[in-house]
């Protein structure tokens, strides 16, 4: 593409050359003549001065002597656009490898494409153009919508259902027990993991994460959600739309989860605790069970407390020696009065 | 089942309509006229006076106006009794997929049933009616008991032993090596791992959770002992009899563990710390190296501390900026006298 | 080998009997006559007065009546030079499983083994020697180096980078997408994940941890690094040489980490972070984003601080409760007075 058809396609103030070729996407550092990249930080600014892409998307009312830049609303944003039209993404061709096995009655529809030794068991449907890569399993009566893509060796146990364009990344597990059991008689009896999971439309799941089924009623990941690697979500689970949950975090039963909430990495939440919509974690934060997390606030530590008082908290930690030496101090001078 | 086939298997006072058929089980919420539920709470109990359940198992001296119930001595453990009669688990049939890989010399037991893709290698051995799902892979010599399922993709290492009835979820890895260096000549240089990892009878380890052999001893999950997802027992770890480790907590290396100690989620326990029976720590509870932690304790935070002193400690932390500004306050007056 | 043989491979002063024949190694309680030990702490030397091994190895200057010893410099890597002679490596037939599903394309050097349900997408190169186990699957235009073991199920993203000798445990994902994603018009936007993972010669990574490739730029793994189990690298990630990184922790997008780092468990960086040479962070440590960790500290806690200041603040914490009576009792003299 041209630097004038990206502009056409984002739209923006153009300043600089608009003929020459664009071919790809890099970072600042990175990126070379044919290069398109952003910088929307006053240091990134500074840095695109000297910067040899081909073009840089700015924020508006900016432009960067010697440099063709395209300035938009939201750079970053502009960024991912025009990535999505300069390097489309992996497409898989629309074949079943003859070594999967797949039930006689499972029903894939057009284009699936199933990459070597996956396996598809009795009952299971998949939806159009969806990719199921080297030894995915599917169990049975498992229902996985259109577009999405499963990477290698992702596990999807029995009656787990799937929407569209959803992403799992390799090693993940849908669907496997709950974790509850009752101790009489001198050991644990498992208690029934016979309820269900749902994962919505356009959710991602990061490399060996884990979604336990409900144990009577159903985990549920809402629509548009992202998680990333090596989380935990348990049992009897609600998450809603659009949420953000970073690496190594876990998710205890019954927790209720709103729209859009963000949480840092290895965030720790106990059972039957209620998030409210736009609520932000701070990573390691921690919240104890059947916490409520009001609507909007941002919380960190362990546990969880708004910002301010979190920060505030441990600024006096840091001075707890000088504070216990002042009273000491404090006690003697009584002594001497 | 009737009612009154139910009231005689599990004993307990009936109130109601003894020829109600029940054909499954159900929460509180989700029961229907052919469904059994149970309610041991106070709060349970008021929403069992709205139920639609068949049949709702309460505690002994309890009943329910206008609902059939059944007085138990406990009626959370006689819901999980119930359960397993009216939802027989999933059997698989005694069969070998032809797609499975299996060493000559390897020894599969009657009624083993192996899935698409699992790889049996030499001199391993698999008891009676056990269940090797989907890309499972048993290393060399490696020895699994009777009735135990292995879901899709469990590795275990070669020369591991495993029980009888033991279920280990999708993904779970058995007997990788101990992480062990030592740092000399500008380098990290590897300690041998050549022990051995035992895994009980009627254990159960969740998805994606990691057990490492030892380095050199041994490496053992006591009997009836339940691990969550995404947990790690380092090398030379011993774990005792029906303890229940929640999500996402690691032990490291030489740790040992009594019977029935329960973790909760996160939880990390340093090297060589001994845990007694019967032991309860909190969710994302830590222990230092060495650390001993006393028979029946129930402790908290990081590092961990008994209850009620985490509990005063946390309360006193809320109030440190109160505690500071008094202090000041008091070394102002003390100017004035 | 006998013990004089052994005694001239790794030098030192033998004390005892030089014809004895050594076949193996083991701890030092569980070492029999024909075993090799040793014994480095004070209370290892008085626990091997009563040993039954074959040859103890101590420190120099070291002996102990009635057994043989062979003393020098640094025991504990004498004793695992010596397991490398007494107990060679596993090796693996040069050959290809009929099972394994390899790409026409890809390149295969000499001595490769290939176990069962191994897939080898197009463009792949795989060095001499190097070991795929059952079920690994390496993506398009992957190369690996010469002898290394992916052990079962690993999963190598396409064009990720593998040096040579480097072990990777059951389960490791290489190379899946980092997490990021911008919020605007009422949803998730995912960044561009296009960039590279390297992972660099003689590391060794445990079982079901992950590595994500860089966003824009490149993750890095640098050589002789050893990671443990379930830990979690993020996209643009560059570790040094020689780091050791204990079980379960987290590392956040873009951190820099320099060489012969050490971390405990379940440590968790957050973005940006840069931890120079020779650092030590404890277990369960957590630095906030953008910090900077000095060369050769040793920090704890969370957040991190220096080890000293750790111990300080968590003893006046203890004490926190006394101090909010003191001030107390304080302030009460202050109205007397």
């Amino acid at each position: 593409m041209t630097v004038s058809e990206i502009a056409r396609l984002l739209g923006g103030t153009l300043h600089g050359d608009g003929s020459r070729e664009i071919r790809g996407v890099a970072g600042l550092e990175g990126a070379g003549p044919h290069d398109l990249t952003y910088a929307d930080s006053a240091r990134a600014l500074e840095q695109a001065a000297h910067a040899r892409a081909g073009l840089i998307l700015v924020r508006e009312g900016t432009a960067i002597e010697g440099q063709t830049t395209l300035a938009v609303a939201h750079p970053k944003l502009a960024f991912i656009q025009s990535a999505e039209a300069l390097c489309p993404p992996v497409t898989y061709p629309p074949e079943i490898h003859p070594t999967a096995v797949i039930a006689p009655d499972a029903e894939l529809a057009a284009g699936v494409s199933i990459g070597p030794n996956a396996v598809v068991e009795r009952g299971a449907k998949v939806g159009a153009g969806t990719r199921l890569s080297a030894g995915v399993v599917l169990g049975q009566d498992v229902r996985v919508g259109s577009r999405c893509v499963l990477h290698p060796r992702v596990t999807v146990y029995p009656g787990a259902q799937i929407g569209n364009r959803v992403v799992l990344h390799a090693g993940v597990v849908i669907g496997s027990d709950g974790f509850g059991y009752v101790f009489a008689e001198g050991r644990q009896h498992k208690f029934p993991q016979l309820g269900k999971v749902v994962i919505e439309d356009d959710v991602e799941i990061g490399s060996n994460s884990t979604v336990d089924r409900g144990s009577l009623g159903t985990t549920i990941i809402g629509e548009g959600t992202k998680i990333d690697n090596l989380c935990q979500i348990a049992h009897n689970v609600k998450i809603g739309r659009h949420c953000v949950i970073a690496a190594q975090t876990g998710i205890s039963g019954s927790v209720e989860i709103g729209d859009r909430v963000v949480m840092g990495g290895q965030v720790g939440i106990a059972d039957h605790v209620r998030i409210e919509d736009d609520v932000m974690i701070g990573g390691r934060g921690a919240a104890f069970p059947g916490k409520i997390i009001r609507q909007g606030s941002a919380v960190w530590g362990n546990p969880v407390r708004p910002l301010a008082e979190y920060k505030r908290l441990n600024a006096h930690l840091s001075r707890l020696p000088s504070l216990a030496q002042k009273v000491k101090e404090l006690s003697e001078k009584i002594v001497d009065l």
